[in-house]
């Protein structure tokens, strides 16, 4: 039998770092959305970047599906085994390697989660900057191109890796990059594999920029009479070119959420949550030009703070924002939309959304990274309710087609998955072809995360 | 004969565009640096991308190799057409298509060269700060993934382009991304075509992020004892995160070319040239803290300055500094190298550059954007003198090889082209193979500016 063959030779590679018991399989075959659980058939912990290889050469010979996996909270079904095959957890692969301070650079194994990096560099006076708000793997935060809340100061994980190290669908292992700040060395082969879903190849390694942490932090949050008023506030904060460290907005139904999960007594209005970084001057200079520019948006409540508990304490509420909506309706789940378009459209983007909701009958708050025009409605379903999942979807769809129509993007951070490829097409339309001949000429029998980002 | 049938299928698409003028095709086989004249058989000068794409369509069916120009100042021979073929002139496409001021993005030709497009936004308030030196296209800037001056802030043409139009090798038309600043959306194409030094296809448009005007900017120059004390404070500078918008490297040889060339009058000593952009407030700070770091290494002569005269007049110098520098050698030309090594490593790296170059007997003046870890040695050479070509070629692979083994790169900003096809190889190892399996996806026939880039 084909199966004991391959566990065979992985136990030959890992010994007793291969798992088929049923909990570990379970573990990583869910979602932290509305997919339906996928386990894979096995689990394996490899530790060096030539079991990984080896892992991938036996799963090459027979052809068996191979996934990687970080902290699993993906919210497009990237790690679910849908076609079975082995799961690669990393795990164990999550040291900090190198950290050049001189360089601002650190060089770190995939599986490390960005919370854990960040405490490993506090005495560096350095730090990795970007935040999905979920404490993700740094694996699968390059593997979905993920952002977050400092992608308006520091750029996505695109803008922070210098080089991987990744394993090929036959074995291979290359170095995409060098750790020069910048190269004009041949095809971008880190932003290729940044983004590819695991689709293309297991990343072994990153180089990543660092940020020295600034000197001073202050945040603040701020409530608008109305949706509009808030997100217009933020298209002429970026046009006023103010360095914001972060910009997030909240939604009254959000607001509502995170004051039930966090017991916040913040009025139920459209909220602004913002940060500023600098030196002990500018973040004076940035906070106040910020304190002009929402006066004449008739922002309320508008407080700076560079003590550390309080911004702690609103950014704790709000990397746990998700997990607060969806306590707005216990026992449920959520579709996520993710789409991201030019900031002159954000207002109308987000306006549509709402009526989209409402229409609907959903539950759904809004919050995102606007100062980037990226944000998500939690729309929250009963995974049991098929006509809720299906109106649920069709949201999601028009957001994206209205989207799409003024020049913006299905995912500004999450990825494809299995939740967007239909969209993938839509948003791409000829070049999707490009992209799949990529996909065949480095992963021809297609067993790198199958079944996820291309519709075929 | 098959040229005829190909100079009458263009003829029919683009009438009078077609020409085959020896003076037209000299005009498009040169280089700036020491590769032979290699003119192509034909040149076009399209104006729509349907007439980019009918030229691709014409050539693939005759296999013949389609190289794109922009502005011609490449400095590894990009547009020299080794093989024959259709040089596509992109200069008159070359217009500004649509400024959209409120999202600071700018949808451009790949004709306009940078000062043309600079020129165009004046009045907006904003700018695209990308800075090779040269006026190049932007086009051009794109498929070397080109960067200069200003990269230490603004980053690379990597960073600064949202999305492009590509020609594909058999004249499908894509769009690699959208006007969102940021995506997640599928693989990286942009990232893909941007560099790939038209080997992959023909960028017929682009969506360039903007920046502000800054409010304010000042400059200044500052001399130093000795080369290291010179690198090393750049060194400090980067790591004390001051967001310098400029620092650049002359060596004393180069101050002696830019002195004879505009008649400067510095000393004879390593200078840094630098540049500060912000509010009024910032840019004080900026400089003051600066003026503290530099002190520590024993500069002399900082002085800065916001008015606008002396700081065209210092960049004007910069700019022409090439130029100057093979003044110091009239009627020679330049084998020019362009490694980029981690900051850390800078110092080393370009003492061992001058070492070697010294022990060649060679007239080489070192600058660069040492911001980045980015010089370059302007090797001056006879070009008949195969002996003196020789020792350059040979200082240059030396130079490669040293940046390699400290973790840099064999180009930062220029490219691979016909001058650095060795490297390629000796830099990326095994993912040459994963770039030559993308380029036989996407060009299978191979006529996108064949013999560039992969030494097969």
């Amino acid at each position: 039998m084909e199966a004991k063959t391959v566990i065979s030779a992985l136990k030959s590679v890992l010994s007793d770092r291969v798992s088929l018991s049923d909990a570990d399989r379970a573990n990583h075959g869910g979602s932290e959305t509305w997919f339906a659980p996928a386990p894979p058939d096995i689990v394996v912990y490899p530790e060096t970047t030539e079991e990984v290889s080896q892992i991938v050469v036996i799963c090459a010979a027979h052809n068996m599906p191979v996934i990687g996996y970080g902290a699993g909270t993906s919210l497009e079904g990237h790690t679910s085994a849908i076609h079975g095959g082995v799961c690669v957890d990393f795990s164990r692969m999550n040291k900090v390697l190198q950290v050049n301070d001189q360089d601002l650079s650190v060089c770190v194994q995939p599986g490390i989660t960005r919370e854990d990096l960040n405490e490993d560099l506090r005495a560096t006076g350095l730090m990795f900057p970007v935040d999905p708000g979920a404490n993700a793997s740094i694996g699968g935060m390059a593997s979905t191109r993920a952002s977050g809340t400092t992608a308006v100061r520091y750029g996505t994980m695109r803008d922070n890796i210098l080089a991987m190290e990744v394993v090929l669908a036959d074995g291979r292992v290359i170095q995409t990059g060098t750790a020069a700040r910048k190269s004009a060395s041949g095809y971008d082969l880190t932003a290729l594999f940044c983004g590819a879903e695991g689709t293309l190849g297991l990343i072994t390694e990153l180089t990543l920029r660092l940020h020295g942490q600034p000197e001073a932090v202050a945040a603040a949050v701020c409530s608008f009479s109305d949706m509009d008023a808030a997100v217009n506030a933020v298209i002429t904060t970026v046009q006023c070119a103010i360095p914001m460290a972060r910009i997030e907005f909240l939604d009254s139904l959000a607001v509502e959420a995170v004051n039930k999960d966090a017991d916040l007594g913040l009025p139920i209005q459209p909220h602004l949550l913002v940060e500023f970084h600098g030196s002990d001057q500018s973040v004076t200079e940035q906070a106040e030009r910020f304190g002009d520019v929402i006066a004449d948006f008739g922002a309320g409540g508008f407080d700076w703070s560079s003590k550390s508990e309080d911004r702690k304490r609103l950014w704790a509420m709000r990397h746990r924002a998700y997990y607060a909506c969806l306590g707005l309706r216990p026992g449920k789940t959520a579709v996520v939309t993710d789409i991201c378009v030019p900031v002159s459209r954000l207002a109308e983007a987000v306006r549509f959304a709402r009526e989209l909701i409402d229409a609907a009958g959903l539950v759904a708050p809004i919050l995102g990274h606007v100062g980037d025009g990226n944000f998500h409605a939690i729309l929250l379903i009963d995974p049991k309710d098929e006509t809720e999942l299906a109106r649920a979807k069709s949201v999601s769809h028009q957001m994206v087609e209205h989207a799409l129509s003024v020049g913006g993007t299905a995912t500004g951070e999450h990825g494809i998955g299995m939740g967007k490829m239909d969209l993938l097409h839509q948003e791409h339309g000829a070049a999707v072809d490009v992209m799949q001949s990529m996909k065949l000429a480095l992963d021809p029998k297609n067993i790198m995360n199958p079944g996820k980002m291309f519709l075929t």
